[in-house]
């Protein structure tokens, strides 16, 4: 296997797999080999615009952090992370759709009662959030858990801002007899994916905004159903046309309304969960 | 542009294109897009095997530093280096041909006069290297720059072993009146590719040995030339079929043997160079 050309690289790099022992990861293999090759052809790849294609991944894997995910980001701006949901979501009746996970989740946010302010009485229009987890037929889902975040007035994740405690704007709540939830908190506000790692030059030289319309964060989970992670977004919202991520869904579009008593805002949405 | 479903993704994605400035960014972006979405459909990817690819991606970023290049080596195991290379030497007669860069050029090596020995007297077989730079008519290129660098006996570039200096078995040569370049070094040996990272994991996962065969590299450069950056092989080494880069030329490939004195070995060849 010597003197390989532009005619027969690619078949001989897959040649390579054959003693592949995991049979899915060859199919994988083989695809992104396939796909790799295939866009270096189409464009004639340069050798500068290879070592820029280097320099752009190195940089963004340092980028990477604990808090920071710029490789997620990426995804999530190509639309790639959409798109393996849609692959693996494909509900039945019933069930709430799904959305992008993004790259601001972190683990260990607190269990809190219902009711619970996870605003902590901080700025932003106080909101009540409730509705209930619930199966394809209706019956209630007991015992879910909603974990749930989002942006504080500022545009920034706990994650993201040195003023904020960790897990502010974040908490884990569950469902109850009846499948019902609630918990208080703010309005959520449109804000810019992070711009200042490389995958905001990318979308700068794309020529695309970089905000995503106002959304509050959810993973629902229960014991013998699958695992949802979505948003509900703020009707109303001047981005929904044009999120940046591709994850806007009608279905998880909510309105924010005044209370009955005018004192805070109010949204409701019940989930629905797909058994396993 | 909300509802978007496996079959409009794509498309949606791309139309967020229409505000890029430069065409060449564009082309690029749209087949880097469709290619990506496309591997995504083909295999199915699931949510655990995205997880991966993101953890992967990201732990590669995080092995690079400032002597350790694993998106290089990344590119180099998957043949995409190669075709890269292919794609722009479509040489002309009497133009030595091109292979990879690979992962371990510095910058910076020492410029060094005739015949220096770039291995200090280390251990190995000493070896005598030397030929000439060319015009594709055979002209003599007077002051081109061959930069050189070579592994240990040990396997190791100077940049992966705490115990060699940083520059040792690298050196910079410039050819005389008559094109003649000359420089001790010792006899090169097959080695591995770094196999301690992400990339190893991939190769093992692949079922590939990690081994390049023997080889000297070399930037041969002159003002109005193409830069040449290849390897000379050690005729004789097992791996010459089976270079885990891809990288192997016949015409690249050198006898190693005794000089007449019996007291060294003994390599020689012309490099060509294309005018710009």
């Amino acid at each position: 296997m010597r003197n390989l050309t532009e005619e027969n690289l690619t078949e001989a790099v897959l040649a390579r797999l054959a003693r592949a022992e995991n049979p899915r990861f060859k199919e994988i293999m083989t695809s992104v080999i396939r796909h790799l090759h295939a866009a270096v052809r189409e464009v004639g790849l340069t050798e500068a615009e290879w070592s820029e294609a280097i320099k752009f991944l190195t940089s963004t894997g340092h980028k990477c952090d604990g808090d920071r995910q710029e490789f997620i980001l990426l995804s999530d701006v190509l639309g790639v992370s959409m798109l393996v949901d849609a692959i693996n979501h494909r509900k039945p009746a019933g069930a709430t759709e799904s959305t992008v996970l993004g790259p601001f989740y972190i683990e260990g946010a607190p269990d809190l009662p219902p009711g619970f302010d996870i605003s902590h009485g901080g700025p932003g229009e106080p909101t009540e959030v409730s509705g209930h987890v619930l199966m394809p037929d209706g019956k209630p889902i007991t015992g879910a858990v909603l974990d749930v975040w989002q942006t504080a007035p500022n545009g920034f994740y706990s994650t993201q801002d040195p003023n904020q405690d960790r897990f502010n704007l974040r908490g884990r709540f569950r469902s109850d007899a009846k499948g019902a939830f609630s918990f208080r908190t703010i309005k959520p506000t449109s804000y810019p994916v992070p711009t200042d790692g490389p995958v905001g030059v990318v979308l700068n030289a794309m020529g695309r905004h970089p905000m995503r319309p106002a959304h509050l964060h959810f993973i629902v989970s229960a014991p013998r159903f699958e695992t949802l992670t979505t948003h509900l977004f703020v009707e109303g919202d001047p981005y929904l046309d044009s999120d940046v991520v591709f994850g806007v869904k009608n279905s998880l579009i909510v309105p924010f309304k005044p209370k009955p008593d005018g004192k805070m805002l109010q949204a409701t949405y019940d989930f629905g969960l797909s058994p396993l």
